[in-house]
């Protein structure tokens, strides 16, 4: 169907299978990259397969990481006593950026969602769970979405945190409620973090 | 300003150099690649080399092609007689999808534009008029994109073919004006080819 060469088509191709990005965009992409410098095409390239060959997740939090473990995990300025756990590495540089939290983090990637399938098992909650029992962790901040699977998977956890008589808090609702953590603003992330309360 | 680890934070830096693509697109990508199975990442890099590397210009049509003189201008099935100058390589694959086109194409790799500088010997005419003086050409089908500047560019390329008697038309306004012949369906595209009047 396409009447483009064997090089261009293949390269729509591979480009349309991007998240997003559908055939008229990929097109659009693919002639940038043929009419672009070939150093700058090498570049986005290299790019691809070096993020791909060098990132791995954290063995501790599950952060994606190019050293295990990862750089918040060994650093001695971390407060190893506070674990705030997000769905997602996205939300990590979410957080990072207030640059109000000192503590470590624990990536669940994904939430509870009995829609998608997705169960307790699916996440790394058990590796969350291995991490309370070897350490003096002091409080666990439920940082994931505030939406419904966000909220299940803040529960969920909750229940299975506090009978250790870890405290758990969960960030406040400053967060837009249906929203995503990905997304919210530095102040609105800050008031949410601070106006945490224990579940 | 980036929280992400330098590979991913690279990765995220090349893709917003796209078109269209911002830095919350760029960082979606980045992950789907960082989450996809390895040898999709390559399939994805050898993709962008391989079109950067293998991907010239038609000598004789400017049209993008991976052997020089393309398909097109050697298929001894076309119609020699005939040539279809567009603005852009994409706009080929608009014209080889209504399959009732059996001639040659001369691509102009963009429109004369005052407002952008771009002025008649910034785009490939001149190529054009060499085409025409070695060549038997019947007639020129100016299929410029149906706004200011296509129109511009059609005009001055009919002043200066006109007076060697070869036959000028122009596509019918069947494409609607102020669009992009890249983006007509096929069937307003056919009519158009169909309408075609003598400038």
């Amino acid at each position: 169907m396409s009447n483009f060469v064997a090089p261009v088509a293949r390269l729509i191709e591979q480009l349309s299978k991007l998240p997003g990005i559908g055939k008229k965009t990929a097109q659009r992409l693919a002639f940038y990259i043929l009419n672009t410098r070939e150093d700058e095409a090498i570049n986005l390239a290299e790019a691809i397969i070096e993020a791909k060959r060098k990132i791995k997740y954290c063995s501790i939090c599950s952060n994606i990481t190019d050293i295990d473990p990862c750089n918040i995990c060994t650093s001695p300025k971390r407060n190893k006593k506070i674990i705030c756990v997000v769905e997602d590495p996205r939300d990590i540089a979410a957080m990072e950026r207030i640059k109000e939290y000192n503590g470590l983090y624990h990536v669940l990637h994904g939430a509870i969602s009995p829609m998608e399938g997705i169960g307790p098992e699916d996440i790394k909650i058990k590796e969350l769970i291995v991490r309370l029992q070897n350490n003096d962790v002091e409080e666990i901040i439920l940082a994931t979405n505030p939406n419904i699977e966000g909220e299940a998977t803040a529960m969920y956890i909750s229940k299975i945190v506090k009978p250790t008589g870890i405290k758990v808090t969960r960030i406040a609702h400053g967060v837009p409620v249906g929203g995503d953590l990905e997304y919210a603003d530095e102040v609105t992330l800050a008031k949410a973090l601070e106006g945490r309360r224990e579940l």
